[in-house]
Protein backbone atom coordinates (compact mmCIF):
# COMPACT_ATOMS: atom_id res chain seq x y z
CA UNK A 1 0.00 0.00 0.00
CA UNK A 2 1.46 3.74 -0.77
CA UNK A 3 0.59 5.91 2.09
CA UNK A 4 -0.38 9.10 0.44
CA UNK A 5 -1.58 12.40 1.31
CA UNK A 6 -3.91 14.93 -0.77
CA UNK A 7 -3.86 18.91 -0.11
CA UNK A 8 -6.91 20.04 -1.85
CA UNK A 9 -10.03 20.50 -1.88
CA UNK A 10 -11.45 21.46 -5.73
CA UNK A 11 -12.22 19.27 -8.29
CA UNK A 12 -9.42 17.56 -9.04
CA UNK A 13 -8.85 16.92 -5.05
CA UNK A 14 -11.90 15.25 -4.75
CA UNK A 15 -11.66 12.96 -7.97
CA UNK A 16 -8.51 11.91 -6.76
CA UNK A 17 -9.46 11.11 -2.94
CA UNK A 18 -12.69 8.69 -4.93
CA UNK A 19 -9.81 7.17 -7.51
CA UNK A 20 -7.35 6.15 -4.29
CA UNK A 21 -10.08 5.14 -2.33
CA UNK A 22 -12.00 2.92 -4.84
CA UNK A 23 -7.74 1.30 -5.82
CA UNK A 24 -7.26 -1.42 -3.26
CA UNK A 25 -3.39 -0.35 -3.21
CA UNK A 26 -3.50 3.12 -1.95
CA UNK A 27 -3.77 3.68 1.47
CA UNK A 28 -5.19 7.42 1.67
CA UNK A 29 -3.40 8.47 4.81
CA UNK A 30 -5.03 11.71 5.18
CA UNK A 31 -6.50 15.06 3.40
CA UNK A 32 -5.70 18.39 4.14
CA UNK A 33 -8.05 21.27 2.69
CA UNK A 34 -8.31 24.82 4.19
CA UNK A 35 -11.98 24.50 3.47
CA UNK A 36 -12.94 21.52 4.53
CA UNK A 37 -16.89 21.38 4.86
CA UNK A 38 -17.38 19.61 1.01
CA UNK A 39 -14.85 17.67 1.71
CA UNK A 40 -16.55 16.44 4.95
CA UNK A 41 -19.99 15.91 3.30
CA UNK A 42 -18.35 14.20 0.38
CA UNK A 43 -16.51 11.61 2.40
CA UNK A 44 -17.60 11.51 6.13
CA UNK A 45 -15.08 8.91 7.44
CA UNK A 46 -11.98 10.81 5.35
CA UNK A 47 -9.09 11.85 7.95
CA UNK A 48 -9.69 15.88 6.70
CA UNK A 49 -6.88 18.47 8.62
CA UNK A 50 -6.87 21.85 8.42
CA UNK A 51 -3.82 22.74 9.83
CA UNK A 52 -0.13 21.49 8.47
CA UNK A 53 1.42 21.18 11.18
CA UNK A 54 -0.50 17.65 11.52
CA UNK A 55 0.51 16.04 8.51
CA UNK A 56 0.81 12.63 8.86
CA UNK A 57 3.78 10.25 7.10
CA UNK A 58 3.29 9.38 4.21
CA UNK A 59 5.64 8.12 0.43
CA UNK A 60 3.52 10.86 -1.49
CA UNK A 61 1.95 14.33 -0.90
CA UNK A 62 -0.31 15.35 -3.71
CA UNK A 63 -0.86 18.99 -3.90
CA UNK A 64 -4.27 19.45 -6.14
CA UNK A 65 -4.76 22.94 -5.77
CA UNK A 66 -5.04 26.00 -8.20
CA UNK A 67 -2.09 26.77 -10.57
CA UNK A 68 -1.11 29.86 -9.65
CA UNK A 69 -1.38 28.58 -5.49
CA UNK A 70 1.07 25.44 -5.84
CA UNK A 71 4.57 27.13 -5.08
CA UNK A 72 3.17 28.62 -1.91
CA UNK A 73 1.13 25.93 -0.83
CA UNK A 74 4.82 23.52 -1.27
CA UNK A 75 6.71 26.12 0.98
CA UNK A 76 4.01 26.04 3.96
CA UNK A 77 4.61 22.28 4.00
CA UNK A 78 6.54 21.14 7.23
CA UNK A 79 7.98 18.50 5.11
CA UNK A 80 11.87 17.93 4.09
CA UNK A 81 13.26 15.42 1.90
CA UNK A 82 9.68 14.56 0.82
CA UNK A 83 8.17 12.86 -2.24
CA UNK A 84 5.73 16.04 -3.03
CA UNK A 85 4.24 16.42 -6.58
CA UNK A 86 1.38 18.98 -7.94
CA UNK A 87 -1.11 17.86 -10.31
CA UNK A 88 -1.03 20.98 -13.12
CA UNK A 89 -0.38 20.38 -16.78
CA UNK A 90 1.25 24.10 -17.19
CA UNK A 91 3.04 24.64 -14.27
CA UNK A 92 6.94 23.06 -14.29
CA UNK A 93 7.69 20.97 -11.32
CA UNK A 94 10.47 23.59 -10.43
CA UNK A 95 7.23 25.92 -8.84
CA UNK A 96 7.79 23.39 -6.11
CA UNK A 97 9.79 24.27 -2.91
CA UNK A 98 12.90 22.66 -3.42
CA UNK A 99 12.85 21.45 0.26
CA UNK A 100 10.93 18.38 -0.85
CA UNK A 101 11.65 15.72 -3.55
CA UNK A 102 9.23 17.05 -6.46
CA UNK A 103 7.10 15.37 -8.78
CA UNK A 104 3.99 15.91 -11.06
CA UNK A 105 1.09 13.93 -11.30
CA UNK A 106 -0.94 15.41 -13.97
CA UNK A 107 -4.61 13.58 -14.96
CA UNK A 108 -5.21 14.32 -18.23
CA UNK A 109 -8.70 14.33 -18.39
CA UNK A 110 -11.90 16.85 -17.58
CA UNK A 111 -13.27 16.72 -14.52
CA UNK A 112 -16.85 17.49 -13.85
CA UNK A 113 -18.38 17.76 -9.76
CA UNK A 114 -20.04 14.61 -9.16
CA UNK A 115 -20.10 13.03 -12.33
CA UNK A 116 -18.26 9.58 -12.18
CA UNK A 117 -15.32 9.17 -14.51
CA UNK A 118 -13.65 5.31 -15.41
CA UNK A 119 -10.61 6.30 -13.42
CA UNK A 120 -8.46 2.98 -14.61
CA UNK A 121 -8.92 4.60 -18.65
CA UNK A 122 -7.26 8.40 -17.61
CA UNK A 123 -4.02 9.14 -18.77
CA UNK A 124 -1.36 9.95 -15.72
CA UNK A 125 1.52 11.62 -17.01
CA UNK A 126 4.29 11.69 -14.77
CA UNK A 127 7.75 13.73 -14.35
CA UNK A 128 10.20 13.18 -11.13
CA UNK A 129 13.16 15.32 -10.16
CA UNK A 130 14.87 12.38 -8.73
CA UNK A 131 14.92 9.46 -11.12
CA UNK A 132 14.43 6.98 -7.97
CA UNK A 133 11.71 8.37 -6.88
CA UNK A 134 10.14 7.65 -10.84
CA UNK A 135 8.81 4.21 -9.75
CA UNK A 136 6.65 4.90 -6.51
CA UNK A 137 4.56 7.76 -8.51
CA UNK A 138 4.50 5.14 -11.31
CA UNK A 139 2.95 2.57 -8.81
CA UNK A 140 0.69 5.29 -7.26
CA UNK A 141 -0.50 6.17 -10.75
CA UNK A 142 -0.67 2.58 -11.89
CA UNK A 143 -3.04 1.55 -8.63
CA UNK A 144 -5.14 4.01 -10.25
CA UNK A 145 -5.23 3.30 -13.91
CA UNK A 146 -3.63 1.61 -16.94
CA UNK A 147 -2.22 4.15 -18.48
CA UNK A 148 0.46 6.22 -16.98
CA UNK A 149 3.14 7.44 -19.05
CA UNK A 150 6.75 9.55 -18.66
CA UNK A 151 6.01 13.10 -19.56
CA UNK A 152 8.52 16.08 -19.48
CA UNK A 153 7.59 18.83 -18.63
CA UNK A 154 7.71 20.38 -22.40
CA UNK A 155 5.63 17.75 -23.46
CA UNK A 156 3.00 17.98 -20.80
CA UNK A 157 2.92 21.91 -21.40
CA UNK A 158 2.25 21.12 -25.39
CA UNK A 159 -0.27 18.12 -24.01
CA UNK A 160 -2.29 21.01 -22.08
CA UNK A 161 -2.07 23.37 -25.19
CA UNK A 162 -3.86 20.11 -27.32
CA UNK A 163 -5.89 19.40 -24.03
CA UNK A 164 -7.43 23.00 -24.73
CA UNK A 165 -8.27 21.94 -28.22
CA UNK A 166 -9.78 18.66 -27.99
CA UNK A 167 -11.75 19.53 -24.99
CA UNK A 168 -12.67 23.74 -24.26
CA UNK A 169 -12.22 24.75 -27.66
CA UNK A 170 -14.56 21.73 -29.07
CA UNK A 171 -17.49 22.08 -25.99
CA UNK A 172 -16.78 25.65 -27.28
CA UNK A 173 -17.92 24.31 -31.07
CA UNK A 174 -20.55 22.30 -29.19
CA UNK A 175 -22.07 25.66 -27.89
CA UNK A 176 -22.37 27.24 -31.39
CA UNK A 177 -24.10 23.88 -32.32
CA UNK A 178 -26.55 24.15 -29.22
CA UNK A 179 -27.04 28.46 -30.35
CA UNK A 180 -27.66 27.25 -33.98
CA UNK A 181 -30.30 25.25 -32.72
CA UNK A 182 -31.89 27.63 -30.33
CA UNK A 183 -32.26 30.03 -32.64
CA UNK A 184 -33.99 27.64 -34.92
CA UNK A 185 -36.03 26.46 -32.87
CA UNK A 186 -34.85 22.77 -33.10
CA UNK A 187 -33.82 20.50 -29.90
CA UNK A 188 -29.96 20.13 -29.77
CA UNK A 189 -30.74 16.48 -28.93
CA UNK A 190 -30.47 16.00 -32.58
CA UNK A 191 -26.73 17.21 -32.48
CA UNK A 192 -26.08 14.81 -29.55
CA UNK A 193 -26.02 11.63 -31.55
CA UNK A 194 -23.14 12.96 -34.27
CA UNK A 195 -21.20 14.45 -31.33
CA UNK A 196 -20.89 11.32 -29.89
CA UNK A 197 -20.16 9.11 -33.14
CA UNK A 198 -17.90 12.38 -33.84
CA UNK A 199 -15.56 10.98 -31.15
CA UNK A 200 -15.78 7.66 -31.24
CA UNK A 201 -14.77 7.45 -34.25
CA UNK A 202 -11.31 9.02 -33.48
CA UNK A 203 -11.21 5.77 -31.43
CA UNK A 204 -10.17 4.28 -34.42
CA UNK A 205 -9.65 6.40 -37.18
CA UNK A 206 -6.83 9.25 -36.92
CA UNK A 207 -8.06 12.43 -37.25
CA UNK A 208 -6.91 12.62 -41.14
CA UNK A 209 -9.26 9.15 -42.06
CA UNK A 210 -12.30 11.24 -40.21
CA UNK A 211 -12.17 14.62 -41.84
CA UNK A 212 -15.55 14.55 -43.75
CA UNK A 213 -17.72 17.88 -44.70
CA UNK A 214 -17.28 20.90 -47.14
CA UNK A 215 -13.80 22.60 -46.56
CA UNK A 216 -12.38 19.00 -47.15
CA UNK A 217 -14.29 18.40 -50.31
CA UNK A 218 -13.42 22.24 -51.12
CA UNK A 219 -17.18 22.29 -52.04
CA UNK A 220 -17.18 26.41 -52.23
CA UNK A 221 -21.11 26.66 -53.05
CA UNK A 222 -21.87 24.66 -49.80
CA UNK A 223 -19.30 26.87 -47.81
CA UNK A 224 -21.02 30.55 -48.97
CA UNK A 225 -24.38 28.96 -48.31
CA UNK A 226 -23.29 27.96 -44.82
CA UNK A 227 -21.34 31.52 -44.61
CA UNK A 228 -24.50 33.60 -45.67
CA UNK A 229 -27.20 31.73 -43.72
CA UNK A 230 -24.95 32.94 -40.13
CA UNK A 231 -26.01 35.89 -39.01
CA UNK A 232 -23.52 35.88 -35.79
CA UNK A 233 -19.95 37.75 -36.62
CA UNK A 234 -18.26 35.98 -34.22
CA UNK A 235 -19.73 32.63 -36.00
CA UNK A 236 -18.90 33.62 -39.20
CA UNK A 237 -15.34 33.95 -38.37
CA UNK A 238 -14.81 30.79 -36.51
CA UNK A 239 -16.37 29.56 -39.57
CA UNK A 240 -14.06 31.15 -42.03
CA UNK A 241 -10.72 30.54 -40.19
CA UNK A 242 -11.60 26.29 -39.46
CA UNK A 243 -12.61 25.78 -42.95
CA UNK A 244 -9.38 27.57 -43.85
CA UNK A 245 -8.00 25.89 -41.40
CA UNK A 246 -8.78 22.71 -43.01
CA UNK A 247 -7.87 23.30 -46.77
CA UNK A 248 -4.15 24.74 -45.16
CA UNK A 249 -3.83 21.36 -43.41
CA UNK A 250 -4.80 19.10 -46.55
CA UNK A 251 -2.49 21.06 -49.04
CA UNK A 252 0.70 20.20 -46.31
CA UNK A 253 0.05 16.46 -46.62
CA UNK B 1 -43.75 -3.24 -44.65
CA UNK B 2 -43.18 0.07 -46.94
CA UNK B 3 -41.77 -0.77 -50.02
CA UNK B 4 -38.84 1.59 -50.50
CA UNK B 5 -35.97 1.64 -53.78
CA UNK B 6 -32.82 3.35 -52.74
CA UNK B 7 -30.90 5.16 -55.87
CA UNK B 8 -27.58 5.52 -55.60
CA UNK B 9 -24.51 3.67 -54.26
CA UNK B 10 -22.21 6.30 -51.92
CA UNK B 11 -21.63 6.06 -48.48
CA UNK B 12 -25.33 7.15 -47.18
CA UNK B 13 -26.75 5.05 -49.42
CA UNK B 14 -24.66 2.13 -48.17
CA UNK B 15 -26.07 2.51 -44.77
CA UNK B 16 -29.48 3.48 -45.33
CA UNK B 17 -29.23 -0.29 -47.25
CA UNK B 18 -28.37 -1.49 -43.80
CA UNK B 19 -30.56 0.30 -42.02
CA UNK B 20 -33.48 -0.85 -43.96
CA UNK B 21 -32.45 -4.66 -44.01
CA UNK B 22 -32.03 -4.78 -40.33
CA UNK B 23 -35.73 -3.02 -39.64
CA UNK B 24 -38.47 -5.72 -39.91
CA UNK B 25 -40.77 -3.22 -41.34
CA UNK B 26 -38.95 -1.77 -44.47
CA UNK B 27 -39.47 -3.94 -48.02
CA UNK B 28 -36.08 -3.05 -49.73
CA UNK B 29 -37.35 -3.70 -53.46
CA UNK B 30 -34.23 -2.46 -55.07
CA UNK B 31 -31.02 -0.32 -55.69
CA UNK B 32 -30.44 1.58 -58.45
CA UNK B 33 -26.87 2.25 -59.31
CA UNK B 34 -25.03 3.85 -61.97
CA UNK B 35 -21.61 2.18 -60.26
CA UNK B 36 -22.77 -0.92 -58.94
CA UNK B 37 -19.68 -2.86 -58.27
CA UNK B 38 -19.18 -1.80 -54.66
CA UNK B 39 -22.70 -2.30 -53.29
CA UNK B 40 -22.89 -5.89 -55.08
CA UNK B 41 -19.29 -7.29 -53.26
CA UNK B 42 -21.15 -5.81 -50.15
CA UNK B 43 -24.66 -7.06 -50.97
CA UNK B 44 -24.52 -10.08 -52.67
CA UNK B 45 -28.49 -10.88 -52.66
CA UNK B 46 -29.81 -7.41 -53.07
CA UNK B 47 -31.88 -6.49 -56.37
CA UNK B 48 -29.15 -4.03 -58.04
CA UNK B 49 -30.35 -2.52 -61.08
CA UNK B 50 -28.04 -0.11 -63.11
CA UNK B 51 -30.87 1.14 -65.77
CA UNK B 52 -33.63 3.39 -64.44
CA UNK B 53 -35.98 1.82 -67.33
CA UNK B 54 -36.08 -1.47 -65.10
CA UNK B 55 -37.54 0.73 -61.37
CA UNK B 56 -40.28 -1.47 -59.43
CA UNK B 57 -43.12 0.24 -57.91
CA UNK B 58 -41.99 1.32 -54.53
CA UNK B 59 -43.38 3.73 -51.90
CA UNK B 60 -41.06 5.70 -51.42
CA UNK B 61 -38.03 6.02 -53.51
CA UNK B 62 -35.03 7.50 -51.75
CA UNK B 63 -32.14 9.03 -53.92
CA UNK B 64 -28.98 9.44 -52.18
CA UNK B 65 -26.56 10.52 -54.41
CA UNK B 66 -24.54 13.72 -54.37
CA UNK B 67 -25.84 16.82 -53.67
CA UNK B 68 -25.20 18.33 -56.86
CA UNK B 69 -26.65 15.50 -58.72
CA UNK B 70 -29.82 15.12 -56.88
CA UNK B 71 -31.99 17.90 -59.10
CA UNK B 72 -30.71 15.62 -62.84
CA UNK B 73 -30.95 11.94 -61.34
CA UNK B 74 -34.68 13.20 -59.97
CA UNK B 75 -35.41 14.49 -63.26
CA UNK B 76 -34.01 10.93 -64.98
CA UNK B 77 -36.63 8.99 -63.32
CA UNK B 78 -39.42 7.52 -65.44
CA UNK B 79 -41.67 8.64 -62.39
CA UNK B 80 -44.91 9.87 -62.21
CA UNK B 81 -46.49 11.16 -58.70
CA UNK B 82 -45.00 8.84 -56.54
CA UNK B 83 -42.92 9.84 -53.70
CA UNK B 84 -39.09 10.87 -54.25
CA UNK B 85 -37.63 12.24 -51.13
CA UNK B 86 -33.41 13.11 -50.85
CA UNK B 87 -30.95 12.99 -48.14
CA UNK B 88 -29.54 16.03 -48.26
CA UNK B 89 -29.29 18.22 -45.22
CA UNK B 90 -28.45 21.55 -47.42
CA UNK B 91 -30.23 20.76 -50.70
CA UNK B 92 -33.63 21.87 -51.37
CA UNK B 93 -36.63 19.86 -51.43
CA UNK B 94 -37.54 22.09 -55.07
CA UNK B 95 -34.26 20.46 -56.45
CA UNK B 96 -36.09 17.66 -57.12
CA UNK B 97 -38.01 17.25 -60.45
CA UNK B 98 -41.93 18.12 -59.73
CA UNK B 99 -43.41 15.58 -61.46
CA UNK B 100 -42.75 13.25 -58.33
CA UNK B 101 -44.08 14.13 -54.84
CA UNK B 102 -41.22 15.03 -53.07
CA UNK B 103 -39.69 14.98 -49.52
CA UNK B 104 -36.57 15.18 -47.60
CA UNK B 105 -35.26 12.03 -45.35
CA UNK B 106 -32.20 13.81 -43.58
CA UNK B 107 -30.09 11.75 -41.34
CA UNK B 108 -27.79 13.62 -39.58
CA UNK B 109 -25.43 11.29 -38.57
CA UNK B 110 -21.22 10.85 -40.38
CA UNK B 111 -21.53 8.15 -41.77
CA UNK B 112 -18.16 6.10 -41.87
CA UNK B 113 -17.43 3.58 -44.63
CA UNK B 114 -17.52 0.30 -43.13
CA UNK B 115 -18.00 1.26 -39.59
CA UNK B 116 -21.35 -0.36 -37.93
CA UNK B 117 -23.41 2.65 -36.68
CA UNK B 118 -26.35 2.30 -33.94
CA UNK B 119 -29.29 3.34 -36.52
CA UNK B 120 -31.95 3.60 -33.80
CA UNK B 121 -30.11 6.74 -32.49
CA UNK B 122 -29.78 8.61 -35.43
CA UNK B 123 -32.29 11.56 -35.88
CA UNK B 124 -34.09 11.67 -39.01
CA UNK B 125 -35.29 15.12 -40.21
CA UNK B 126 -38.33 14.78 -41.95
CA UNK B 127 -40.11 17.29 -44.77
CA UNK B 128 -42.55 16.50 -47.39
CA UNK B 129 -44.33 19.33 -50.32
CA UNK B 130 -47.80 17.02 -49.30
CA UNK B 131 -48.91 16.91 -45.87
CA UNK B 132 -50.73 13.23 -46.51
CA UNK B 133 -46.92 11.92 -48.03
CA UNK B 134 -45.78 12.89 -44.33
CA UNK B 135 -46.84 9.86 -42.40
CA UNK B 136 -45.48 7.41 -44.54
CA UNK B 137 -41.88 9.16 -44.73
CA UNK B 138 -42.37 8.89 -40.75
CA UNK B 139 -43.14 5.12 -40.70
CA UNK B 140 -40.51 4.98 -42.64
CA UNK B 141 -38.11 6.95 -40.57
CA UNK B 142 -39.41 5.51 -37.54
CA UNK B 143 -38.82 1.69 -38.56
CA UNK B 144 -35.33 2.61 -38.58
CA UNK B 145 -34.92 4.79 -35.86
CA UNK B 146 -36.35 6.20 -32.33
CA UNK B 147 -35.86 9.62 -33.31
CA UNK B 148 -37.98 11.32 -36.10
CA UNK B 149 -38.15 14.94 -36.56
CA UNK B 150 -40.43 17.20 -38.21
CA UNK B 151 -38.28 20.03 -39.85
CA UNK B 152 -38.38 22.85 -41.91
CA UNK B 153 -36.21 23.49 -44.96
CA UNK B 154 -34.71 26.74 -42.94
CA UNK B 155 -34.28 24.70 -39.63
CA UNK B 156 -32.76 21.90 -41.54
CA UNK B 157 -30.25 24.15 -43.22
CA UNK B 158 -29.19 25.58 -39.65
CA UNK B 159 -28.86 21.96 -38.55
CA UNK B 160 -26.47 21.39 -41.30
CA UNK B 161 -24.14 24.23 -40.36
CA UNK B 162 -24.33 23.46 -36.79
CA UNK B 163 -23.54 19.94 -37.98
CA UNK B 164 -20.31 21.37 -39.31
CA UNK B 165 -19.04 23.15 -36.70
CA UNK B 166 -19.77 19.75 -33.74
CA UNK B 167 -18.22 17.18 -36.63
CA UNK B 168 -16.56 18.72 -39.09
CA UNK B 169 -14.75 21.70 -37.04
CA UNK B 170 -14.54 19.09 -33.49
CA UNK B 171 -12.59 16.71 -36.05
CA UNK B 172 -10.32 19.80 -37.00
CA UNK B 173 -9.79 20.42 -33.41
CA UNK B 174 -8.84 16.41 -32.79
CA UNK B 175 -6.72 17.20 -36.20
CA UNK B 176 -5.11 19.99 -34.12
CA UNK B 177 -4.63 17.92 -31.02
CA UNK B 178 -2.97 15.21 -33.03
CA UNK B 179 -0.70 17.36 -35.04
CA UNK B 180 0.37 19.08 -31.22
CA UNK B 181 1.30 15.30 -29.86
CA UNK B 182 3.25 14.46 -33.03
CA UNK B 183 5.16 17.87 -32.88
CA UNK B 184 6.22 16.80 -29.41
CA UNK B 185 6.47 13.39 -29.91
CA UNK B 186 3.59 11.72 -27.55
CA UNK B 187 1.41 9.29 -28.12
CA UNK B 188 -2.14 10.74 -29.30
CA UNK B 189 -4.08 8.58 -27.59
CA UNK B 190 -3.32 10.21 -24.38
CA UNK B 191 -5.86 12.51 -25.68
CA UNK B 192 -8.08 9.99 -26.54
CA UNK B 193 -9.56 9.33 -23.15
CA UNK B 194 -10.32 13.19 -22.89
CA UNK B 195 -11.82 13.20 -26.54
CA UNK B 196 -14.42 10.68 -25.18
CA UNK B 197 -15.06 12.48 -22.00
CA UNK B 198 -15.62 15.89 -23.28
CA UNK B 199 -18.61 14.42 -26.00
CA UNK B 200 -19.79 12.31 -23.15
CA UNK B 201 -20.09 14.90 -21.22
CA UNK B 202 -22.84 17.13 -23.81
CA UNK B 203 -24.90 13.92 -23.40
CA UNK B 204 -26.47 15.39 -19.66
CA UNK B 205 -25.04 18.85 -19.84
CA UNK B 206 -25.60 22.07 -21.67
CA UNK B 207 -22.14 22.80 -23.55
CA UNK B 208 -22.36 25.85 -20.89
CA UNK B 209 -22.27 23.77 -18.23
CA UNK B 210 -19.67 21.68 -19.63
CA UNK B 211 -17.40 24.34 -20.44
CA UNK B 212 -14.24 24.70 -18.41
CA UNK B 213 -10.57 26.03 -19.53
CA UNK B 214 -8.23 29.11 -19.23
CA UNK B 215 -10.62 30.98 -21.86
CA UNK B 216 -13.30 30.89 -19.36
CA UNK B 217 -11.86 31.15 -16.37
CA UNK B 218 -10.26 34.98 -17.76
CA UNK B 219 -6.95 33.13 -17.28
CA UNK B 220 -4.30 35.73 -18.76
CA UNK B 221 -1.42 34.12 -17.50
CA UNK B 222 -2.31 30.29 -19.14
CA UNK B 223 -3.22 32.10 -22.46
CA UNK B 224 -0.38 33.92 -22.75
CA UNK B 225 2.18 30.74 -22.31
CA UNK B 226 -0.02 28.59 -24.34
CA UNK B 227 0.06 31.31 -27.40
CA UNK B 228 3.56 31.48 -27.01
CA UNK B 229 4.20 27.57 -27.44
CA UNK B 230 2.50 27.31 -30.29
CA UNK B 231 4.44 27.28 -33.13
CA UNK B 232 2.22 26.84 -36.04
CA UNK B 233 0.98 30.51 -37.28
CA UNK B 234 -2.85 28.72 -37.93
CA UNK B 235 -2.97 27.12 -34.70
CA UNK B 236 -2.11 30.40 -33.08
CA UNK B 237 -5.49 32.26 -34.98
CA UNK B 238 -7.40 29.35 -34.20
CA UNK B 239 -6.57 29.45 -30.59
CA UNK B 240 -7.10 33.01 -30.30
CA UNK B 241 -10.49 33.50 -32.00
CA UNK B 242 -11.70 30.34 -30.13
CA UNK B 243 -10.43 32.31 -27.04
CA UNK B 244 -11.84 35.53 -28.11
CA UNK B 245 -15.56 33.74 -28.92
CA UNK B 246 -15.57 32.01 -25.73
CA UNK B 247 -14.90 35.17 -23.86
CA UNK B 248 -17.15 37.09 -25.96
CA UNK B 249 -20.42 34.24 -25.40
CA UNK B 250 -19.75 34.36 -21.62
CA UNK B 251 -20.17 38.40 -21.88
CA UNK B 252 -23.77 37.88 -23.17
CA UNK B 253 -24.72 35.18 -20.30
Amino acid sequence: MIKTVIIGSGNVAQHLITAFRESGNVHLVQVLARHPKTLEQQFPDLDIITDAASLAEADVYVIAVSDNAIGAVSSQLPLNNKLVVHTSGTTSLAVLDPKNRRGVFYPLQTFTKGKRLAYHHIPFCLETEHESDYAILHELAHSVSESVYRISEDQRKALHVAAVFVCNFTNHLYQIGHDLCEEHQVPFAILQPLIAETADKIQTLTPQQAQTGPALRGDTETLNRHLAALTDATQKEVYQLLTKSIIDHGKKL
